[in-house]
């Protein structure tokens, strides 16, 4: 009685693995200060928990439209982007919709296309350049009037952004854009001016260091969100979680702290690993490197993970890739000291 | 370039007053006892807020298969049943499958089935019977090979269940059952066994408490679980929430007493309104009644309202009907003597 769709889609997985360091998510490593995790619980316990949340979110979507340049209307907040990335593609996308993405991208993506019914357009990625392909994309867009486009900039996994003016070309060609910013804060983007078809998508998981509460929003235009209102789920921001984002706004110092590391240590990490030899990084604008080697990535995943660090293997997504997210500076030396040894033991190239 | 289905739609709302006694929302009057709430956020501030919830959320389906004697895998746990109807829907209706279901019920999922493309059939429910049209409703299954049929038990708005029997002759004929138990404790139901075409949905909004939190799960054979994971989003639960209601599952001596108090309520309040000529309350299982009254709904509702209590306007769904979620003894009395007082003055019928 399953959708045949369905039955023949393939689960979103995740290697289950402990170990001491992990860099598999791309997690922030950075939890918030002891003392400000305890001023917004002592807030927490002091209200109802038997009480729905506020209907409408005010005291956070006001927060960011304060934040971020926008009236309240413009922005959508629920748990997760994903959530509100499920909510658009319901919203945007029907029975034979054609959906253009780079691939590899985020795998949800093309889930939630072929659960609402949609036709996927995949346009390959070189992972080695880095830059999203947008002429081919515009061409496939060309092609298929109304076409919805999603793009991830940065793409996850390959660490590229979208070309300048990339937005604005796939508007003008009479696409509408979902876009992808989970990983945009660690290219220091600005987000794109507000347009009907135009849906901006932001994440507390990563530069803010949120994961574990689940919180994302949106943006775009009154119009746009009170559609999109119409598929999302009723309170689907639960009232610690709303407490606990809107508590952070008031502190963007932690996130731009948060920025700053991430970034240095990208840059070294990147520039360690072009040292060693054997090894292939791929540039990148996101808290992560994919990477290749001359060792096949199982193999090197393995001997990684003997170390006592868990990265990621994408090689399903990108030939022969692996995928480290950065973390803190003592994480990020032990991974590159992991690898350093799995590298020599497989003897010199 | 939205759908024209949802374009078509209307919004999810809630009619957004503040007043000092607020029985709209079927939220159960009492709040965790506060060194419950303490113990609990005394362990969440230890855990890492940056690192994503466990992939599988192993404690929480864990703590519920115990309590409820299921194995982990016969679980899913989510954010909100809401969430997870949205993802069954997903996993079962896809464009043009038929689906069942007593009218007026929640809102909710004729929104969620039209997203899905679905064929809505709904069956007209008798409120004043306070029974579910069981009959009508394998009539329009017979009808329709595959359909799927979606009960909540007791019903929202209307306080009947669906008869006893009532699932086994769905499954019989051949349909896929999604039961929504949301208000199941206060009929003292019991979950019927697994079944690969039976999905059944509860939650810890109701006589648990926790609305604020945002907690469902939903229970079925581990085949059909594997298929709807596919569909839900990855992390769909937070860190928060999911340790909030994997240590109120310690605690049933709580749920218990909510439910047991708020069933002596609803047959106080019951009888109570019974007894004001002029008034007639539907028969109720659940932790609400509906009623009419020679009065039309709008003004009784906005002279309740004047008197600080704020019900639910539901004539919308039933004819000139408001509903009244059942609260605290001393808000059910405030709410008795704001509805005597409205009646009074409109004079003696």
């Amino acid at each position: 009685m399953i959708r045949d769709v369905i039955a023949a889609m393939t689960a979103y997985t995740l290697e289950l693995r402990e170990a001491e360091v992990k860099l598999n998510q791309n997690e922030s490593p950075f939890d918030l200060p002891r003392p400000l995790k305890d001023e917004i619980l002592a807030r927490v316990a002091e209200r109802p928990w038997n009480i729905y949340p506020d209907f409408e979110s005010m005291a956070l979507r006001g927060a960011l439209a304060r934040a971020y340049g926008y009236e309240s209307e413009n922005v959508l907040v629920g748990n997760g982007s994903n959530e509100l990335l499920a909510a658009t593609i319901g919203a945007f996308v029907g029975p034979d919709t054609p959906v253009v993405f780079p691939k590899p991208t985020f795998s949800l993506y093309e889930k939630l296309i072929t659960v609402a019914g949609g036709r996927t357009i995949p346009i390959a990625v070189d992972p080695r350049s880095g830059i999203l392909p947008l002429d081919a994309m515009l061409t496939a867009v060309a092609r298929e009037p109304n076409a919805v486009v999603i793009v991830c900039s940065p793409n996850n996994p390959t660490g590229g952004v979208l070309p300048p003016g990339g937005v604005d070309a796939f508007l003008a060609s009479g696409a509408t854009v979902l876009f992808d910013r989970a990983y945009g804060d660690f290219a220091r983007d600005t987000l794109p001016p507000l347009h009907d078809r135009l849906v901006t998508f932001s994440t507390f998981s990563k530069a803010w260091g949120l994961a574990g509460t689940r919180v994302g929003w949106l943006a775009s235009t009154a119009a746009t969100c009170r559609q999109i209102r119409k598929v999302k789920l009723p309170y689907s921001l639960n009232i610690i979680s709303e407490a606990i984002a809107a508590t952070v706004l008031q502190h963007r110092e932690l996130r731009d702290a948060n920025v700053a590391a991430t970034i240095a240590e990208r840059e070294r990490v990147y520039a360690a690993m072009e040292s060693i030899a054997g090894v292939t990084p791929y540039p990148s604008l996101a808290n992560f490197i994919s990477f290749t080697s001359r060792i096949a990535a199982k193999p090197l995943f393995e001997a990684v993970f003997a170390r006592g660090i868990l990265i990621r293997d994408v090689s399903a997504a990108v030939s022969n890739a692996l995928r480290v997210s950065i973390g803190s500076r003592l994480e990020n030396d032990r991974f590159l000291e992991a690898i350093r040894e799995a590298m020599n033991e497989e003897g010199p190239k």
